[in-house]
């Protein structure tokens, strides 16, 4: 398929766009010129620790400046899934930072939903059963994680991700946790609808070849590996074959 | 099957000998009977939290003195694994009293097979992902958990038990982690290996229809569910056809 009959585009910001404190600027130069084009850009993000401010910042000193509206992150789902089914008091077991950017909602232990963020390394029994009890006391009312990874890897080392926490929880009480970040499909239809166009439209660029790439396209979207971020030796292999993959957006400089 | 064929008997503690500070007398009562007709007799718990000599006096002063030998927990199905496998230094994560119970072993971050003790409320990310470091540097190497039970109920409120987060592990890391508590068979098998009977010759008596009762059935034994403990109107129901189910042991006292 052509580029030029994408007609929106999907980024995965971390190890596509930036890299720790690093810039990939041969990348960002690409998405800053389908902007000058007109094409459709969104960037979707399972980070919810960091917030959008922080990420414009960054993004407008790489000469990249957009609008809020434009990042997509699991918050923005969890709240587009509970206003279309009319949910307007909520439970949040979450970090402050991530319980504000709830303010849409009216936030309260008796609330008809469980939303379930990410405490990071300070995950706590206490934290933990609390949403646990919540799910036991209400069994037949939505639970909503806001991602859903398994581990991460920083310096070397290997940590837990939200989705391991998520996974506990939904064995113990024996219930279905929805995920609102990728892998989910949720995500990308989230995404898509914003666009406006179809699924089929739609591509996404991401470095992670499961959680971008190969969840993208099962969600109906297409899907473009960079060699960037988390990128190992051998992850085109893992690709489903509709996928393409390339080492740098810079690739399509011609198009 | 008439009782006076079982050759062994085996009994969950908890719920059915004792019941928090509780006795409960006369079921105390026929395991003492038995004895008295040298009926091999052991106690089969998931409990590794309290001491076994703690256990002891609470028997003691109940009327009922059996010897240490007599308990089996979770503790010493993981020894007899590692015995058996010739397995001598061993990692454990777990407070500092189960650590002890593994003097046997040469305990170090370097051994051959990570045991999962319980932190009961206490558990926090950091021993959570210090076990799951573990297991991505030796993806190959055996892992065992003291429990593999879902969640507790006390004092009217639900808590998450250990085998929400040996599941949270083994998800993440992809990796298989053996069970050393009920419901898996090992600890059965452990069991009936002490006895020195056929699994076919020994019966399981206790207060949770699905850990002691069906588990121990699956594992070739027989089951009695006694309605004591935590047991609940209708676990009948969800017992296997060749359970059997009585009010209280005092049911056998003509024997």
């Amino acid at each position: 398929m052509d580029i030029r009959e994408f007609r929106g585009w999907l980024f995965d910001i971390e190890g596509v766009l930036l890299d720790g404190p690093a810039v990939l600027q041969p990348n960002i130069d690409f998405v800053r010129a389908l902007i000058e084009r007109h094409v459709p850009v969104l960037f979707v993000t399972n980070t919810v620790m960091r917030s959008k401010d922080e990420l414009m910042k960054r993004f407008t000193l790489a000469g990249l400046p957009i609008s809020i509206d434009q990042i997509v992150t699991p918050i923005d789902v969890a709240c587009e899934w509970l206003i279309q089914r009319h949910i307007k008091k909520i439970h949040v077991v979450a970090p402050k930072p991530i319980q504000n950017a709830f303010s849409l909602f009216q936030l309260d232990e008796s609330g008809e939903a469980l939303i379930i963020g990410d405490f990071g390394t300070n995950w706590q029994y206490r934290e933990l059963n609390h949403a646990f009890q919540w799910m036991m006391l209400h069994p037949d009312w939505p639970v909503l994680a806001l991602g859903g990874g398994r581990y991460y890897r920083r310096q070397q080392q290997w940590f837990l991700d939200l989705g391991a926490f998520t996974q506990a929880l939904s064995w113990a009480a024996n219930k279905t946790i929805q995920n609102c970040g990728k892998p989910d499909r949720l995500i990308f239809e989230t995404a898509v609808r914003k666009l406006g166009f179809k699924a089929s439209e739609v591509v996404m660029v991401g470095d992670d070849y499961a959680s971008d790439v190969n969840a993208a396209i099962a969600a109906g979207c297409h899907g473009i590996l960079v060699r960037s971020g988390k990128y190992r030796v051998r992850d085109e292999n893992r690709l489903v074959k509709e996928a393409m993959c390339i080492d740098s957006l810079s690739s399509f400089s011609s198009f």
